[in-house]
């Protein structure tokens, strides 16, 4: 027997929640005929349930107690959209246990605790979807679990912090240095007020823990992934880049490689052809190889509230199906082996340098020797007089050991020759 | 009680059909993991069973009579890949008469009576999975039916033939003129010996027709479709276009509009700065816009042995799931309408118009008069001088009805200072 009228419960109306609200008004018509019985929304758990609200909601939807939404036996889907790790890691396990499927567009929580919770699912024969979790309403999860499963994954990239790629458009396409163009993506609510996160790259690096252990069905812990944020980027080497061809991108990087996983987040030299450089402003993009598809990439807004709610009532759907129709919860085909890291210091690199040195004879011989001797060859090479007594060089180097390369700069760094070293970047 | 071994057969084991077999048995083990059980290909129908082929096959699963898979009771999944219209048809029919599900990469079939046979499906209660019917491994219809579910799609555009875009991308890049970027993409076998269907643009006509039914939920006749190749399209527009700041594509595109359905295909004015822009040679992408999630795109080989494989194998794990899992068909979301579908001449669109006029005083005057008088505003305009007596003049004009401009087109060839009007291409 078809179940008739699947209930919805949501933890959080903040910007997301109030966007699936929306979503739900707006296209419920539409929702409904998919899923072929009604969705219902019965309970709403917020902070504060007097605070006046964006979206008008009716009141008696509103509590302030998750469990009055995680214990109704007239709610099937709980939709977690309250964010934070600990509480929200509660209220999923709670909701598991109470038979219930869950639907969360929470990032940390799915790279901390998403195997686990996965796998708890699986035993309460339940299931947990997160699509929302990464590239806001770009397909991601979905196209890896099902549209590409005929795919050994090799590698993927992605362009999955909006707050970096915008401040890195502004620079390149604007002209500004690093603190102006944050200074207005914080203006134009693309960055927050602390935007370590963003700007480290740890938002990045939480989102390729989520696709990389889809993609490479494997555990992935944070600590294994090598993370490097872009305020050290300069202008000055966005101009270098372009003028040798390249486009700055903050990456996210895991590549399924003889010697394990390559997972790394860092700011990159993407060349002008590759369809990421033309990735701007807010917008994410992930690109993936896989053995038979060959090339393909995603894109569109990573963040927002329509956009999130967008991939969010997309799960909803998928598992208001899944209740409707008795479907067996679909996890079982996902298993996570536990894959070796490859230390960064193993990984290989192409690498961008950019130095100034005393300008006189013999300078470019001793860092070219400096390179030779460490068996880094060289593929790019620009020298500009940067006053009358320095030169600035740029170098980009073949691909190489990271661990080389740290050898052969630590030579250069000792040179009395070279005044400073400014600035080292990776090449894609 | 869940079904053991799944038994799959092939009609059609051509560059398709080959691949799909390299797939299955490249990544057997991982598909096997993710469908739960085993599959087994049982059947294969061919033309000529002695015919030396690429890929090693046991004789003993060949047939030259389709209806020996058609109607194996063993077979579960048929796989059509033998293309071709009315036999394919036939062939689908019956299958899903024989209750199997259907996984076809056939676009034409599918544009043609793809809608019938969804219905048919419905019906038996099976259904036809056809991912690989557009756009290759691109994920498309799965996209459109499972993660943008919850959006009402406003408008799709799309670079969705390879052909063109690959002879495009050389005018573009190389300087060649049409006729031998035809032959180049002939050579590398990018273009067919007759490729009308492709050059022509009825090839992407059929993607769309499949597209479009899927994001607007309606039925779409072919006939309805505004077609226009890149026959005519000159090195010398190329130019004009990237000094515009444009790049030249073949579009399909499909608007849900107040006063219908717009869907068309012509070679079109891309903004470089548009992400479709970027997309180049034998690569696709779709470009879709969603009420919740803004737009998204997504873009990847269109074509090819392995590309295609990889779509096909994706709907034989999710046909094979479906029926392990004794799912309903996931049919029952899926309903198709019938609406309104604007005429070309009532569409609007921007134009590009390049013309040679005598280099004399008045003669721009009178052009821009004409338009003028026809309400149709200009954009932007270059004039440079051809010969002595003769100025090449290149005009965009803004947004107008299509029946309006060619009204101004009429005044303006009839004009005595018009020498020839070389090119009208669309703008988006």
């Amino acid at each position: 027997m078809k179940k008739e009228n699947i209930g919805i419960g949501l933890l959080g109306l903040g910007t997301v929640g109030s966007g699936v609200l929306q979503v739900l008004r707006q296209n419920g018509g539409a929702i409904r005929q998919k899923v072929g019985t009604k969705l219902e929304l019965r309970r709403i758990a917020v902070r504060d349930v007097q605070r006046n609200r964006a979206v008008a909601v009716d009141p008696a939807l509103l509590t302030d107690n998750v469990n009055h939404v995680l214990d109704d036996p007239e709610i099937d889907i709980v939709v977690e959209v309250m964010g934070g790790v600990e509480l929200a890691r509660q209220a999923v396990a709670r909701a598991l246990g109470n038979g219930k499927y869950v639907v969360t567009a929470n990032k940390d929580l799915m790279a901390r605790h998403g195997v686990e919770l996965l796998e708890r699912a699986k035993a309460q024969g339940r299931n947990i979807f997160y699509e929302a979790s990464v590239g806001g309403g770009i397909p991601l999860i979905r196209p890896l679990k099902h549209c590409l499963a005929a795919n050994r994954i090799k590698c993927l990239m992605g362009i999955i912090n909006g707050t970096t790629n915008y401040i890195l458009t502004q620079m390149s396409c604007a002209g500004k240095e690093f603190d102006e163009a944050l200074a207005e993506a914080q203006a134009k609510g693309f960055a927050e007020a602390d935007p370590s996160s963003d700007v480290e790259g740890r938002d990045a690096s939480y989102k390729l823990a989520i696709l990389a252990s889809l993609a490479f069905s494997s555990k992935i812990d944070l600590p294994d992934i090598f993370v490097e944020g872009i305020s050290a980027v300069k202008l000055r080497d966005i101009r270098y880049a372009q003028e040798l061809g390249y486009a700055v991108k903050l990456l996210a990087i895991g590549e399924d490689t003889s010697a394990g996983l390559v997972l790394r987040v860092h700011p990159a030299l993407v060349p002008l052809t590759h369809p990421l450089a033309a990735v701007s402003n807010e917008f994410n993009a992930v690109f993936l190889e896989g053995d038979a598809v060959g090339e393909v990439m995603f894109y569109g807004r990573g963040a927002g509230s329509l956009p999130t709610a967008s991939a969010v009532c997309a799960d909803v759907i998928d598992a208001a199906r899944t209740i409707r129709h008795e479907v067996d919860n679909g996890i079982v085909e996902v298993t996570f082996g536990t894959r070796t890291v490859v230390p960064i210091s193993s990984q290989r690199s192409s690498f961008y340098l950019r130095l100034k040195a005393k300008d006189r004879p013999g300078v470019f011989a001793s860092l070219a020797n400096a390179f030779g001797d460490a068996g880094v060859s060289l593929d790019m090479i620009i020298q500009k007089r940067s006053d009358a007594e320095t030169a600035e060089i740029v170098l980009v180097t073949h691909d190489v050991e990271e661990e080389r390369f740290a050898r052969a700069m630590e030579v250069i760094r000792a040179l009395p020759t070279i005044r400073s070293i400014n600035s080292i970047l990776r090449v894609v």
